[in-house]
């Protein structure tokens, strides 16, 4: 099966599925329009987000990042006057310079993420969306602005007003996740609880993903990253008013309509599920809020029992 | 004045020069044939030894690098399979990141070298040998290498038959060396007690250095790195005795002939100074051992007063 997943709320449930799936049953494709080049190096979020949870390195207190990171790297660089807003762990650099070093040497964003992160034991495929650039950016009330400066230095405050993924109709799927796409077998989809904008529509904008994950037969669920009418982390509640809906589980089947065949809501959302389905779209509602690893390989087990159920 | 400078023993004399001396009468020209790429990044070691001991972050008890250093980078670096022979701490790895993305940016590294400098809050001039690169390799037993596999991974164990300054030839001296030579009230030359071979023969291998120290008029010292015929650190004494030399001040003299006017050797060593002064070149024995900021800056002067008495 093929897991799509952002950062670190997509990486928990593909944690899960890691737990729950042979290595060669599950493929993890991740964004990667929250990439960026940053002190000459590639850093990209959302694979190593994917990566350091699957490695069993996150740090679960802090919420992302490495356990036991140290900031020595950044002290420095203020002390030099370089650029400090977005803050990179002395371990965690060792990723992007890494990286940036292999695919300097002419490697593809595929083969170097399959490197580093069998490096770390990883045995299941994480592979980004895409081996071409593709960059997020926003058009906001105090103007346009790439991804990591409205995420990260203005910490999502601007009015979103629209979204664009330079790059992505150029960009072709990568080897990974177009083999994955093809394989006859492919057993389901799983949309992670990520956010729809900013994680998940950059994989869904290059071409030829949306008509293949409909052609391929088979289902595809996502799971909802509003809980409460609340993102559990990140602006996908924010955004979604901004973009004029409603914050809701409502909001996100419409949003993923025509192409998702049943949507994951929390149990307390419960009340939700009549009207969505009348639209049209299963639901399975159920405890999809992760502390620990069980709840990640419970809510996996679920995602597959309730695809294989929409068969 | 000038000091021509090596790494970690030739910085120590730097710092004592910039105690004794004023901003603008002090230009430090700092070997780069040692500096190399690696992992992506440029890696200056003597421009970073002196900044670091200039700017009073040495880790002195080490002998190298900064004062409380971290090591996460390096631990993370290893665990991805990446090249961990050459070590980087957390801090002194922001020197190399914001260099290498100046450079990137179009900046000379004498520019850059002026801004790191600076921001550690170094008011002397501290200016590489040149902005165009110069690579020293050295031909051993064992082959034909880098300085610093030679110096790092193989810790010098080979046997060096031949040295060269690759790139030297097609160098100028930086803008800041080259203006302070041409200074009509140029005071001294003051070559710190670094590796001849390694450190100081690179600087004196780009066009025309060393016609202009001659023509210059300002006395030029050097001190010996070489104390009862051993170097205090490195393999300068090795090298000599390689290249078909015998260890000691002798020499170091004979190195240097033609271009120093002035040796300092050690007091203990003094029994050497007869020998060297009826060969034509004026001695200087003194304590040369610098373990204190007040050991640095009486050797400084000191090496400012025999110049003096050269002229």
């Amino acid at each position: 099966m093929i897991a799509l997943s952002g950062g670190v709320g997509g990486a928990k449930l593909a944690f899960g599925l890691a737990r729950v799936l042979a290595a060669g049953d599950l493929t993890i494709v991740v964004n990667t329009g929250d990439d960026f080049e940053h002190l000459g190096l590639l850093v990209c979020p959302d694979i190593d987000s994917v990566t350091y949870a699957l490695a069993g390195l996150s740090d679960r207190e802090r919420g992302w990042g490495l356990a036991g990171e140290t900031w020595g790297f950044m002290a420095a660089l203020k002390r030099l006057g370089g650029a400090d807003w977005f803050n990179l762990g002395d371990h965690d650099l060792a990723m992007h310079v890494e990286r940036t070093r292999r695919l300097a040497g002419g490697r593809t964003l595929s083969q170097v993420t399959a490197e580093l992160s069998g490096a770390l034991g990883i045995a299941h495929r994480v592979a980004p969306m895409s081996d071409q650039p593709v960059r997020t950016f926003v058009d906001t009330d105090t103007g346009r602005m790439a991804f990591q400066p409205y995420f990260v230095r203005e910490r999502c405050a601007p009015v979103v007003s629209s979204l664009d993924y330079v790059g992505a109709q150029d960009a072709r799927p990568s080897p990974a996740f177009s083999e994955a796409l093809a394989r006859p077998d492919l057993s389901a989809i799983v949309i992670c609880p990520s956010n729809p904008y900013l994680s998940v529509d950059p994989i869904l904008a290059l071409p030829g993903v949306a008509e293949a994950i409909r052609a391929s037969g088979a289902p595809c669920v996502a799971v909802s990253p509003i809980v409460g009418g609340q993102a559990l982390k990140g602006p996908a509640a924010k955004l979604m008013a901004e973009l004029g809906a409603v914050p809701g589980n409502a909001a996100v089947a419409a949003h993923y309509r025509g192409l998702v065949d049943g949507l994951v809501i929390d149990a307390g959302d419960a009340a939700d599920a009549a009207a969505i389905e009348a639209a049209g779209m299963a639901v399975l509602a159920t405890a999809s809020v992760m502390v620990t690893d069980e709840d990640r390989a419970r809510l996996a087990c679920e995602c597959l029992d309730f695809a294989g159920r929409l068969v």
